[in-house]
C-alpha cells in the first residue's frame, strides 16, 4: 500500500525492487561519455531493419529482451508492462512488443516516458498485481527528427539550443516487495502536472520543460520534508544545459539549492565541445538509457544510496505548433532507494 | 489492495466506486439512436474553436469539467486523471487538461483508452494514492479522419468495412472505497495482450480488433471462473457490425457463448440505415460517451448489477501502415459492479 504525503505524492510501504534493467544505445551515443555504461553499442542505425520505425521498435525488444536475459525471467513471466515512446501512436512499442506476449499498459509522457513507466509498473508491483512487472522505452534520432521537426535530408542549420534525440532504449524489471532481500527499491513517487509557461521554439525543449521538473521536485521536497542534500543526485531527464540552468535557478528561487546534486542526463549524454549536439540529449531513450545504465549500478553497488529521478516529456506535436500553440511540459517522479528496506504496514 | 486471479486479471478487494460519470457527443452522434443518453450534444463541430484539434481538445475539458459539477468536486480535489486520445502525440489530452490544474499519467491505449483509463484510475484510487481519481478521453471525426485515413475535402469512397470515428468524450470520477455507502465498484480488470492477426486494412478495424477483444474476454472469463451468462452485459468497445459477428464467434469457438449479453458501442452509436456509417462508430470516445451515458446510468439504477466492458484498440499508425505493417489490436477490460460492497481484506 502506499502512504499518501500530498496530492499525487506517495511512498510504498513495502516498496517494489528493481531486480534488473539493461541499455542500449546507438553509434554516436556510445562515442560520448557514457559509452562505457551501455550494455551494448549497436553499429547499424538500422539494427538490421528496413526501415527506422522497425529499428527503433527492434531496438526496444533487444532491450527488453537482454533486462529478461540479465534476471534470467521468461517474458511469460511478466504480469504487465508500462511502455511508450515518441513516435505517432507509440509504434515503437506496438510493434516492439507484439511479438513478447506481455499484458501492455501504453503510456505517453514523451520524453518522461521511462519515470511514468517505473512508476505505473512499481504501483502494479505494490499492489499484488503480479510477482514481477516492467517498463521500457525508446527513442530514435531518424524516426523522432524527421517526426518532430524537418526530414532528415533536409539539412536545416541547428541553432545553439537544439538538442539531440538519442538512439537509445531501456528497460527495467521490477518484483513486489521481498522482505528477505535489500534491493533498489522504488520507494516513492511524484506524478507530474502539465506546466506551460508559454514557449513556442521545437528547438528550445528543455527551456518549455524546467518549468515543470521544477515544480515536481519542489512538490517532492515539500511533501518529504527533505532537503536536495538528502539524495545523493537528483536527475533530470533531457533538459540540457540551457534547460539544466534554469531548472536550478527555478528550483532556488522556491528555497532549495540542488546545485551540488543535479545531474541531467541531456547534459551527460554527448561531449558538446566534439560531438556538435548543442545543448545536449533528448528523446526518451536519452535519460531511460543512464538511469538503466550509470544511475541504477550506482546505486545496485550501493555507491549511491538515494535518488530522485525526474523524467522530463515536452507535451507538444507538429500540428499544434503549426496552430500556434505552446509546449507544455510534464515531469514525472520516482525516488529510488538503494539497499531498500520496508518501512512496515501502515 | 487486489486479488490476483491470473496474469493481469486481478479483483480489488475494496473496489474503488465510479461516483460521477459524464458525456458530450457532436451532432451526428446526438441524431443516432443514443440521442437521449448524451448530456450535451453541441451543434457547432469546431466547440467554438478555430481548429479541429482545439475543438476536440475543449471537448475533452468540457467533458471532464461537467463530470466534477455533477459530484460538487473542484478540479483541484483530484490526485490524478488518466488520460489519453487518438491524436498524435495525445494533444487532445494535453491541451485540454492544460488549464485544469490536475496530476495527469497520459496513456495510449487508441480506442481501448478508456477502459485502460478506469483500470489505471482505479488502480491508483485502490493503493490509497489519493481519496479521488479521474479518467477521460476523447475522438473527433475530424481530427481522426484527415490523421488516420484521407485529408476531409478529399472525399474518398468509404468501403462497407469502414466505421465512422466518432465526436465524442466520456468522463469518470472514482472515490477510493468507502464502506458505508454502495455505489458502482470496479471490481475487477484484466489488461490486455497486443494480439495481431495480420488484418493490413485500415478500413476494417473491427476484424483487426475482434481477436484482442476475444482474448481478453476469454481470460477474464477463464480466471473468475464465470460464463457470460453472470453479466447482464459484456460490452465491447467500437468494433461494429463486422467486427462483433467475429468477437462472438471467436468466443464461442473457446466454449462461451456471450450472443445474449454482447454489446458493442459502435454498433449502438448509430442508425446505419439511416445515417450512412457503414459497419459503425469507433474512436475513443464511442464507447467512452456510451458506457458514461448509457451502462453507467443502468447501473445506477439498479437495471443492471454486473457489466463488463472490453474497449478495444487498433494499435496502427499511418506510417506503419504505409510500411506495410499489419495492424495490431488490444482491449483491456474492466468489471463494473451495482451496489458494490467489499469483499474484506485478504
Amino acid at each position: 500500500m502506499v502512504r499518501n504525503l500530498a496530492r499525487a505524492v506517495f511512498q510504498y510501504t513495502e516498496p517494489p525492487r528493481i531486480i534488473s534493467y539493461a541499455c542500449i544505445a546507438g553509434k554516436k551515443e556510445g562515442e560520448g561519455p557514457m559509452a562505457s555504461c551501455f550494455d551494448r553499442i549497436e553499429p547499424d542505425a538500422h539494427f538490421g531493419q528496413e526501415t527506422w520505425e522497425q529499428a527503433e521498435s527492434t531496438m526496444q525488444r533487444q532491450t527488453l529482451q537482454l533486462a529478461l536475459d540479465k534476471c534470467s525471467l521468461d517474458s511469460k513471466e511478466i504480469s504487465c508492462i508500462c511502455a511508450g515512446d515518441l513516435m505517432n501512436q507509440c509504434i515503437g512499442t506496438t510493434y516492439g512488443l507484439r511479438p513478447m506476449d506481455i499484458p501492455v499498459l501504453g503510456i505517453y509522457g514523451a520524453c518522461s516516458t521511462m519515470a511514468e513507466g517505473i512508476l505505473t509498473a512499481s504501483l502494479l508491483a505494490a499492489c499484488g498485481a503480479g510477482e514481477y512487472t516492467a517498463a521500457v522505452t525508446s527513442s530514435h534520432f531518424s524516426t523522432a527528427e524527421r517526426q518532430f521537426r524537418f526530414p532528415l535530408s533536409y539539412g536545416g542549420t541547428r541553432p545553439p539550443t537544439a538538442q539531440w534525440t538519442c538512439t537509445a532504449s531501456g528497460a527495467v524489471i521490477l518484483q513486489k516487495s521481498d522482505k528477505e532481500k535489500g534491493g533498489i527499491g522504488v520507494t516513492g513517487v511524484c506524478i507530474g502536472k502539465i506546466v506551460d509557461l508559454g514557449v513556442t521554439d521545437a528547438s528550445h525543449m528543455g527551456a518549455a520543460m524546467a518549468p515543470a521538473a521544477a515544480d515536481t521536485i519542489v512538490r517532492y521536497l515539500e511533501a518529504t520534508g527533505t532537503k536536495p542534500s538528502a539524495y545523493d543526485a537528483i536527475v533530470t531527464g533531457d533538459l540540457g544545459i540551457i534547460g539544466s540552468e534554469l531548472v536550478r535557478d527555478l528550483v532556488m528561487k522556491q528555497g532549495y539549492d540542488m546545485n551540488a546534486v543535479h545531474r541531467d542526463c541531456g547534459v551527460m549524454m554527448f561531449d558538446g565541445e566534439t560531438q556538435d549536439t548543442h545543448a545536449g540529449g533528448s528523446g526518451c531513450g536519452c535519460s531511460a538509457s543512464i538511469v538503466c545504465g550509470h544511475f541504477l549500478p550506482l546505486l545496485q553497488r550501493g555507491a549511491m544510496k538515494k535518488i530522485l529521478y525526474a523524467a522530463t516529456g515536452a507535451l507538444m506535436s507538429p500540428t499544434a505548433s503549426q496552430q500556434g500553440e505552446s509546449i507544455p511540459g510534464i515531469s514525472h517522479l520516482v525516488e529510488l532507494t538503494a539497499d531498500c528496506q520496508d518501512s512496515g504496514i501502515e
